[in-house]
């Protein structure tokens, strides 16, 4: 919302929430109004920002009233519904709808653009596709060895729905990884866009942790590089990569990535670290609400819509 | 269970609590079971950490059976059910119960010591109260001037629950008042017990302040002195007060008290600042959940019991 | 430089710094360069971000040279070199300078229009003096009871020179009171400019906190009201003086004032507790390096140039 | 201070500083003295917590007196003066006196049993080591395959100097790794202790992270099994290596070590993760003040006296 009623070509019509109908919007004149309540003819575009399962029905309901619509939930983000339901245990609820071309701009821009439906990525997928996805891309990895993402998120990551796991004493002075290696739910999704820079791509480990601040991910990733190129050659090839792209910022050589670097911000920001010549150290970070979250839902909007990409954003 | 397991005169029976049944306790052997199961007749005192209303009538239930009961809630700290019905907007569940002992045993040492049922405050009476009892009770302040009470609760003072306004994200980097001047339902409970340390105490003005760390309680009390005393001279006074007294630490003159004084203690610390000659600014600090809560409980346990008063506690 | 970078009126001509002589100037192409070779010349105005002691002979240099001075250190604020002496226990360096302007818009805007000089007041007199100037000045306040200030500061207000106290070990978990009662060297400074507002002021007993968190002050404001005059009034009486003010909030009735509402903004947030008829609570927050440093000293920056009050600030 | 204080064999005699010389001694009737003064013919042992450099003429001194020596520094830790000149950047101050005993009981106990003089090892080295040993010791790792540790570390490791990236506004919020790869001079000493477990031990990857908490030290540790064995079976090997280690807990299969589990203890805390038959995830948590330094300093002791291993540390 607060993205949303600063970009100079939206007119915000309605925000939904039943937890807190009635209540200001924080950013503009409007109150919350009951999901019922929502007059989906009234809108050019839908941003849905609903748990999984029900977010599917909804991007249905507004694709048939032909509306743009940007899902953020993990509906849409799977090929198909196979995978959908190995992931997340239960049918997929619109398997009519996939797949749907995968929000990350930097790596599907041309598919994004004009585009009906988006399935908008969350912060761990974008922190560590951005971050891989060069090395990817060209090829540079040793397709047997694994791609090692030790993975640190700001608690805003986790939603605001209270959990006791979330309680403030519970996060405060600690640090924990829960769901490593394998298990974690965006293990498939990341695997699956991995496989399409790359159809070779290593097995990703992938083990996340909780952070004690509210904003900001790193993704700290381990590679192993084929013997025709060297690790010091990678922040060549990220320079490049990312030379033209509004929100992601290569560090010069030596420099390390931290959360200051992009908390509050649209961006991401990667640094690499060439430890031998074959083992290459890449840590990449945004915040989990904005580049990691609702700014790159945004930035997809803007592909949509035809606008300028980083309207709003910057 | 932390105290208690440690305490060399305790052998823990059981521990209850429906929401963690079967999951172990933490420091011991033991598993807690559901309050439905927990058999009165094995043990020689309850502690009881029951939400008010549940509480008294578990009390009056192991009244009967003749065990001790050390209630931690907020049923029997208010003398009558009158005021209390004012404060919780309930009738009280157990009147007969009423009067019970203030379990603060720095000014009841006396009526504790053997009790069968003490009402043991939390952490902010306690706090507040070993701050201003030393120039209540020897009525060394203005009647018509208000006892401002600004205090700062650490985030365990609010309890396990999971709630909105205690997630992580909401507290994180935040403070604020709440419940502020006279609305706060430890108002009527606090000006109890000063009442009984003078009748003449002023008005208290109390507004408690949500500090976002995860344990530590102050209270910052602004007091005014009558013309026949200096501020200076309030050093001695509660240096004397209490010089015996195991779990308050007095600072010396020029010191202030902090949260590290008493974090993961049992004590309280209090320092005192004369401001002008009449007057006078204390600083009253203590660990929400020890001397705040469990650690007192345990206190007043020692003292029904006849055990060594700092027993488990240093 | 942030909030000068994004100025539209502004272009930064340079930025000093012995100590990171050489580094790039976050927000601009510019690098810090030494002291000694800033060119005042070739600027129309200079703002001052010096020890006192130092600063004031930098602002009579830069006044010699004509040039628009706003000065954020204490060097200033106060308007006799006696008063100087007394709170900072050296001879004022540059006597022949005082008494200027008090750069606090909303209660001194009519004599900062134009002004060449400004001293720049900082956080814990913006918001102490923003909390309390509206019942100062319309005389509503009882000249002999003490105005109590419970501040408590972010630990951006403490400047960034590397403490021990500051050290991020001592402060994290902790809390405590500093320079309690009537020895903090502000307590001149704000004593100064509330006889300014109402020459019966009563006497101010101001304690601060250091609070674990980055960035927020919160001015905690305990007044007593003449007899004539009733708490809940105060709410019409706010909301009537800052009516007009782009960048002090008073909050609606039964609001609280809380860190978020103006952490990395250039505002202020008030809101008032009627207690009892007589005693009213005033809570006042602003950002340490917003309203409370930076942001002000841009304010009245554009007061100084004619420029629109607010440019660069919201 | 603090564990010697309650240590049940050890009476203190004098605790050295030059900066805090003539403070008190926390837990002690004790004040500081400076270095200089510190009459060494006092007293049966020494603990030096100096910076490397000094450290080692201070060792020789008290060898030479026929003190027993616990060394907290990284002068001794490192077995040939060419290898420490390599990290360090200087000669070595007393190469005769190389090489010490490693201070880490778990792999060293038979040589710390009544040693004169012990290097005891830091936060990082003891909690990677603690983490790889049992499947470095059995040779269970291919060797070709790098050993990589991804390590979070709370401030309180980086020391109690005030340095600016150690205040608390740039720590707050923040996290972000530093000499990353193999340039942290941990690495020389790890892969030193690494290299004794087992010669063919691959290739170290190592990269420290500040974590913005006070106390806990978490070594994520990635490595690649020999086709003979098999991730799952990893944690019996643990459990059995760990069987009678008072101080080393390796928590059952499925749970996660997190700080919480050793903050304010002296002991070391493992969990293993099985993410496929031949990648395994373990993760080592202490905290960096116990038995990441003083406490396994205390420990040792322990053993070079003939006292009970856990004296003083349960």
């Amino acid at each position: 919302m607060e993205i949303l009623a600063h970009h100079p070509a939206v007119e915000l019509q309605f925000g939904t929430s039943n937890t807190y109908a009635g209540a200001a919007i924080p950013f503009t004149n409007l109150a919350y109004i009951p999901h019922e309540q929502a007059d989906l003819t009234s809108v050019d575009a839908v941003f849905l920002a609903l748990p999984h399962k029900a977010s599917a029905p909804m991007a249905a309901k507004a694709r048939a009233l032909g509306k743009k619509v940007i899902d953020l939930s993990a509906d849409l983000r799977l090929d198909t519904p196979e995978v959908y339901q190995k992931w997340y245990g239960n049918a997929h609820p619109n398997p009519e709808l996939l797949p749907v071309p995968y929000g990350l701009p930097e790596f599907n821009r041309e598919r994004l653009k004009g585009a009906d439906l988006v399935a908008a990525p969350g912060c761990y997928p974008t922190t560590t596709l951005l971050g891989v996805a060069p090395v990817l891309r060209h090829d540079w990895l040793q397709p047997e060895a694994p791609i090692i993402v030790d993975a640190k998120s700001g608690v805003s990551g986790a939603g605001r729905e209270p959990k006791p796991n979330l309680h403030f004493v519970e996060v405060y002075s600690n640090f924990y990884p829960y769901n490593p290696g394998r298990v974690h739910r965006h293990v498939g999704e990341i695997e699956q866009e991995m496989h399409k820079l790359n159809p070779n791509a290593g097995l990703l480990i992938f083990t996340p942790h909780l952070l004690p601040v509210d904003r900001g991910l790193m993704a700290s990733i381990y590679v192993t590089l084929k013997s025709e190129y060297t690790a010091t050659d990678a922040q060549a090839l990220y320079e490049e990569t990312y030379a033209n792209e509004p929100l992601v910022k290569v560090l010069p050589a030596g420099q390390q990535a931290t959360l200051k670097h992009v908390v509050r911000t649209n961006g991401a920001a990667i640094s690499l670290t060439p430890v031998t010549d074959r083992y290459l150290h890449i840590t990449s970070v945004t915040d989990n609400l904005r580049k990691g979250a609702s700014g790159q839902a945004v930035q997809c909007f803007n592909l949509m819509l035809g606008l300028p990409e980083t309207a709003g954003l910057l």
